[in-house]
């Protein structure tokens, strides 16, 4: 049976798209009941300025409180050397820096060219590896950019490499605008494996933005693919296009994944019993998924016991 | 480049699944509009008695129109010999009979077991044949049933061969019931083919009530699967559970092979705009889909080109 690591990025991807600030005790619960459900990753934060994102300011306190729970891999954003320099004082087990493949995205959203970012993503990578923790890169806008369009297979390939020589101990494809369609996510997956060596490219971080966020993450699976970000409620959908959800929805990835008979170790009714706490705690905030609606197959004990 | 082909069958799955009944000239409208985006099948109505669904009492019209338009396949669904007879005398290219694997269903459903269904299949078959019609039989419930659980593997089989037998030219599995997952999909799309040969069975019928239909569809063409059913909106989705939309929704299917580079011969931005005709004849009838929310990828031109 494979097994495959569903990490939840809801209370770092999901919260920071919403404008609304969760009370850290309902983060807390949130964190803790996922973990309880058998969630074994979660990014629980991003150490950007406070100024920037109020919604990330007690992204210490998180770690402090995820730390205490068994078994359980913290991650937390960082947008910089600045960033690690503080997750690794928080106590992260692994920290996680988007680089934008999209130049002018990268421009826009952090003010960094390609070779300032490299930069950046070296002097963290250093913090990083002196404090023995675990530093992802996580190639963002992978599969196309809102501002550019597509981007060349050839530059995430470069990219890709120079994040490696940078001291990238891990990377991720990051489909951050929803462009991506599933023969997509085969080529690139299989060329950065290819160019990078396959152990470095395991996760997928997916958006549902077009629908296809399930079938690009089953197209990943047949490449090797061993992590696929998720978050609960599919949390930080674009409020202007009701149902078009920004991040894939941990639910129905759970439900599809263990239906395969694919190890998530995660429990899907305690899992969607989760949701209760984002429903209390940010009241009227628009959550996703088709699973929580429908519930499981009358046959699901049957087939997660295949 | 591979080619698949997209069937609406919106006009009778999604139609007979909601209430109100769309006027006959918007049936013709919205039939002569995804011809004219490219669809080059539609299953237009269904031949059942109008006491029972008043919603497809005009098939025989829709048939006669969409006969007229030139390269559309006309499909129509029949429940027994007596529809069958009607379909023939309507002059449709190609009818289709369910046959569900599930005999509680069947039961509940048309109050046939799997005998008198055989019996009733072979007959609508000669009728066919006679005619020169083309015939399929829909194997629906085939990855679960609502009322049964489970339907074995076993018995899929041996009534797929019982249907080839009793005259079926070719085989649909349908996923009447939103349970299929991807690697079920696999299992049993190539365990028919196996049984009955692979050029019997050509197309999959999916829901999307649990968000899989997507990852059902590529699990099913890599097996080889050649025509995949889709609604329109997903139109007839279960009214109880936004969201939770019934069939396979058109559009968010032909942005994912159509951005795959798989031949579908539809036009997207033409197929979102037939929603429009659907918004006008059915106000307030809830429809699904992401594309239509988020629109295609800045880059859709390139990847349709590729």
């Amino acid at each position: 049976m494979t097994a495959i690591l569903v990490s939840e990025v809801g209370p770092r991807d999901g919260l920071q798209s919403i404008d609304r600030v969760m009370p850290l005790e309902a983060k807390k619960a949130w964190i803790a009941a996922e973990a309880a459900a058998g969630v074994r990753e979660i990014e629980v934060g991003s150490f950007v300025p406070p100024s920037l994102l109020p919604q990330m300011a007690d992204t210490a306190a998180l770690v402090e409180f995820a730390r205490t729970i068994p078994g359980l891999n913290v991650v937390a954003l960082v947008p910089n050397a600045k960033g690690a320099a503080r997750a690794v004082q928080a106590g992260v087990h692994a920290m996680s820096i988007p680089f934008s493949m999209s130049e002018t995205h990268s421009l826009r959203n952090v003010r960094k060219d390609h070779p300032a970012m490299l930069a950046e993503i070296a002097e963290a990578a250093c913090i990083a590896k002196d404090a023995g923790v675990h530093f992802a890169v996580g190639l963002a806008t992978a599969f196309g950019c809102t501002i550019e369009g597509a981007v060349p297979e050839a530059t995430v390939l470069r990219l890709a490499e120079a994040a490696v020589a940078a001291g990238a101990q891990e990377l991720s494809l990051s489909d951050t605008t929803g462009y991506a369609d599933p023969a997509q996510v085969k080529r690139l997956v299989r060329a950065v494996k290819a160019a990078v060596g396959g152990d470095m490219l395991t996760t997928l971080h997916l958006h549902n933005t077009r629908g296809l966020g399930l079938a690009n993450a089953l197209a990943g699976l047949d490449e090797g693919i061993t992590t696929i970000d998720a978050s609960l409620g599919g949390l930080g959908g674009c409020p202007y296009a009701p149902g078009a959800s920004g991040n894939l929805v941990t639910e129905d990835l759970v439900l599809m994944l263990n239906s395969m008979g694919i190890e998530t170790g995660i429990d899907l009714d305690k899992l969607l019993a989760v949701r209760g706490i984002l429903e209390q705690a940010l009241p009227g905030e628009p959550l996703y998924g088709f699973t929580p609606l429908a519930g499981p197959m009358l046959d699901y004990p049957e087939r997660i016991a295949r």
